[in-house]
Parts: C-alpha cells; structure tokens; sequence
C-alpha cells in the first residue's frame, strides 16, 4: 500500500519540545491491522531510528479504547512506559478528545489503565518483580560505575531486566561518569540491561524527590534520555529499601547530562485490598504534526 | 520562540519509503538565522535521532539557492552527502519548485552545485585526497573484517577519514561479519571513522556495479544502511586503482542486511581541463511531511 496516514512525534516527561524522550506514533485506527504485516510496522520502526515507534490500532474489544502495538528500531515490545504516554497524548489529538479523564490503552500484555489530570497522563505500571543480587555482583558494578552504592542494589523485573543503585545524592548521580566498557560487559555477563543509578535531592522541597541516570551501553545505549521503565524500577526498589506504609509520590528528574530535562512522576500507591500499585505520570508535548507515507 | 514551522522527513537513495537513509529536514527560509541559536540546532538534532538533521536558511548571497546547515545528534558538519539530496528534495517541495534543473546549495564547505533531472538528484563531491596504509595497518583490518582484500586499501579524506576495501564480489561484501570490538580499537588507533567494503557484481548486467557497506563502529555507527561520503571515498579510490580515463560511471548498491535497498549513482567525470570530478546522484523520497514545534 502507499497512502498518506496521520503521524506525531511527541516528547514525553516534558512540556517543553526537544527537552524530554520522543516517540514516533502512527495513526492505524482507520486501517485494519491485518493489512499491514509485523515486516512492514518493523521496518518503519527501524526507519524512524528512535528508542520506540507505535502504531495505534482499533481495539479488539469494547472493553479498550484503543490498541497500542510498540516496536523498538530491531523488535516488538509487550509494554513501554514512555512510549504510552505519548501515544495517549497523539490518540487525544487525533480523536480530538479534550475532555477525557480516564483511558484504557490494550496491549500485549493486556489493559493498561491511564488517567489524565489537567495534561498529566498517568499509567498503571505492570508489576516489577524485586530479586536481591550477590555481593560479588555489587562490587563489579560499584567498580563499572565508579561510585560506593549507599544500599543494596537489586534486580528489578520491570520487562527490560534493570539493576537499580543508589547513590548518597543527586549530585553523585549526576556527576557519575561509569566505564562503560566495564559496564557493558558486566550487564552482559549477567543478562541485565543495565544500570538505573539514583541519588535524592537532599535540599529539595518536594520531599522524594530523585535525580536519575540510567546506562545500557549492552544494548548500544549509553545512557537513555528520560526513561519510562527506569522510573518504575526506581520506585518498586525504594519501596522495599524504605518500606513505605503509606502512598508516597517520588518526583524522578533524568536527562541533564544530555541536555534533556526530564520530569517522571512515580507513584507507590497503597490499595484498599492492601497491595502496594505503582503509577507513572508525565506530561507530553507533540512537537511533530502531520502526516507519513506507508 | 514557540512556533510551527515546516517539516520533512525525507528518505534517501531510494523511492520506497523506508528502504533508504532518512534526513529531517527544517524549513527555517522564513526564519533569521541570528533568532536560532547553534544550542537550539544542535537539541533539535539530538532530539530526532537521526545520523543528520538539516535546516534550510535563506543564502547569504544571490549565486545560492538556500543554505543548508547539517547537523549530527552531536555537532554541526561543514557538508554530507545524503543529507545534500534529501534537503534538496524539500527544499524543491517546500518552494512548489516542479521545473528546477539546477540549483546552488550554499553551506559551510561553499558552493555545492546540484542538478535535478528526472527526479534523480546530483551534486558535485568535494575533492577526497587519497592516501596510501602501511601493510601492517591493512593486515589488521582484514584481521577485523575477516576477509583478504583484493587490492590494497586507502585512506579516503572524504571529511569523514573512511578506508575503502575491495574484497572478491558483491556477495562475498554482502556476507561479510566483521568483529566489530576488533574494528573500533582499530579504527580508533587509527583515527579513522571506519570501513567502507566493496564487491564488484560479476555477472551484473551494468558494468562497474558494486556492492558496497560502511562500518563505523567507533562512532557507535555498526552500520551506515546508505552511505554518501562512503559512495565518494569509493569512486575517489576506484579510479586510484583503475585509471579511468574517460568519464565512467558506478552504480553503488548498500543497505541489504540491514533490510534497506539504497541506490547510489556515482560518476567519475572527465571535464575539459582534465581534472577528474565526483558526482553522487540518487533518488529521494519524502516520508513524513507536516509541522515541528520549535
């Protein structure tokens, strides 16, 4: 097929172009997804050479209000936080949807719940499975990162397997600069995808509230800009590091080093059936608009 | 500034979307050059992730057409070559232009000359010196690439500093698994950006067609799909090896493993005075077409 469909390219955790993690999003809802094969949506993804492309697609029940199939440059992924909360920004102006406050996107790992609040779009996180790691394990990533942890580092389930350390403050973390040689031999090793290197903002006046870096030379990413998965591994760790008894807001800025400035929200919720869920906000901005060829 | 001005995203080398070496390009002929500042260029041009981002700015001077200032995610380059025919592309549709034969590009190298026929967009390369390697150097880089050479390879002063490589034929290039750790410490060493190989196809039914690939592992670039400069370093090192002594031309094919399908046309130009020009000619494509929020 050639035709001109709609297409955004929206930065996410940020409100100002340029500043946050893009996501290229095509507009499928008016074709019909067994037209277009997993070749033709891979190839695109390979195209746009960004870190996530999406394609919206009718969903397959009433039960959803749209279907959202996300596609790094080399495969397919079940679920991505970033690129979801794009994709739902580009949906609401693509529908020309102004008014909505709660939004079910269905993906492959099934409903993800999203609400919207005056322009933040907040998205239930799959659940991240926490795994302690030896101490032998510490010692090498202390010696790639260069820096004295300040707690146990763990191994985070969060779909990309992430190792989450924390460092005595956001300075530290900011100023890390890892082996990444080192680094990227070590994740391997392990079959980790990389690091997620935190220190909190110890004059802050919002309380929780962290700088973060995450690396994964492995993966041919050094470091990722504002990353979605990142900030759900942050927040289930310092979850069991600090035992939270109550919801509690953790403010996540990423990005400074490579001139972004990324703003995440993460949000350790305590349901009324006593469970601990774990909710990931920012705000997006479209800053291409139009249309491309397929 | 906040506002939306005009955008493309155009393929090069091809006529299939996707199947080429994408550009962005940004329609500043409306916009002052001092109200954009060399920040404000270079974020946009790490934002889209692309080996390039150009913006289009009115000439300094009559005798040009347009300025094209090109842009990797990391700083700003004096001249490229795919960049050259996807900018010129938009350029022809952002001006409604449906007649031009030639046009003057102006950028930081100078004048570029570029003529349009049929849609196949060509420019005149800036000069590459050639240089010879010492025997060690070629013994290890047939060590990293895993093949024997079956010319002695040079050094290409392109602006990028690429080694071209001949090996047997177009398939053996094609099949070729280089150790890519092997190559950047190499390449590195060096102070080269990487290796283009080539392969003449035998039993092709144009004479001097080669399959060609461009290595650049240092850069963090595995493999360029369709590469420009590469396209000059090997017609530069062609008529070192061979002598052409009239005007010949070379198709150049590249980008098949990475399931791109780019056409280069390169022309070994005989003028009056003797001298020997380049010429890179292909088609382009534009793929996505709209606004970016700048």
């Amino acid at each position: 097929m050639t035709l001109m469909v709609p297409f955004k390219q929206v930065d996410v955790f940020t409100e100002k172009p340029f500043m946050g993690n893009p996501v290229a999003v095509i507009n499928f809802l008016e074709i019909d997804e067994n037209e277009v094969s997993q070749e033709e949506l891979q190839a695109i993804a390979n195209w746009t050479n960004l870190s996530e492309t999406t394609f919206l697609f009718k969903p397959s029940d009433k039960k959803y209000d749209y279907k959202l199939r996300i596609f790094t440059p080399r495969s397919e992924l079940p679920f991505a936080g970033h690129p979801t909360i794009g994709s739902c920004k580009a949906f609401l102006e693509f529908t020309k949807n102004t008014t909505a406050t709660s939004l079910v996107q269905e993906c492959k790992i099934g409903a993800v719940p999203i609400t919207i609040n005056e322009g933040l779009i907040s998205f239930k996180a799959p659940m991240a499975d926490y795994e302690s790691i030896s101490s032998e394990m510490i010692a090498d990533y202390e010696k790639a990162i260069g820096l004295k942890f300040i707690k146990p580092p763990a191994l985070l389930h969060t779909g990309p397997e992430w190792i989450v350390a924390l460092v005595e403050d956001a300075e530290t973390c900011f100023n890390a600069n890892p082996n990444f040689a080192m680094l990227a031999h070590q994740t391997k090793q392990n079959d980790h995808v990389g690091i997620i290197l935190a220190g909190p903002k110890k004059e802050a006046a919002i309380k929780n509230s962290y700088e973060m870096r995450a690396f994964a030379p492995v993966i041919n990413v050094y470091e990722d800009p504002v990353c979605g998965s990142g900030s759900v591994a942050l927040a289930r760790y310092l979850q069991e590091v600090y035992k939270f008894e109550k919801t509690t807001d953790i403010t996540i800025s990423e990005g400074g080093r490579l001139k972004r400035n990324g703003l995440m929200l993460a949000s350790i919720k305590k349901e009324a059936d006593n469970s601990t869920s774990y909710y990931i906000a920012g705000h997006a901005t479209t800053v291409i608009d139009g249309k491309i060829k397929v």
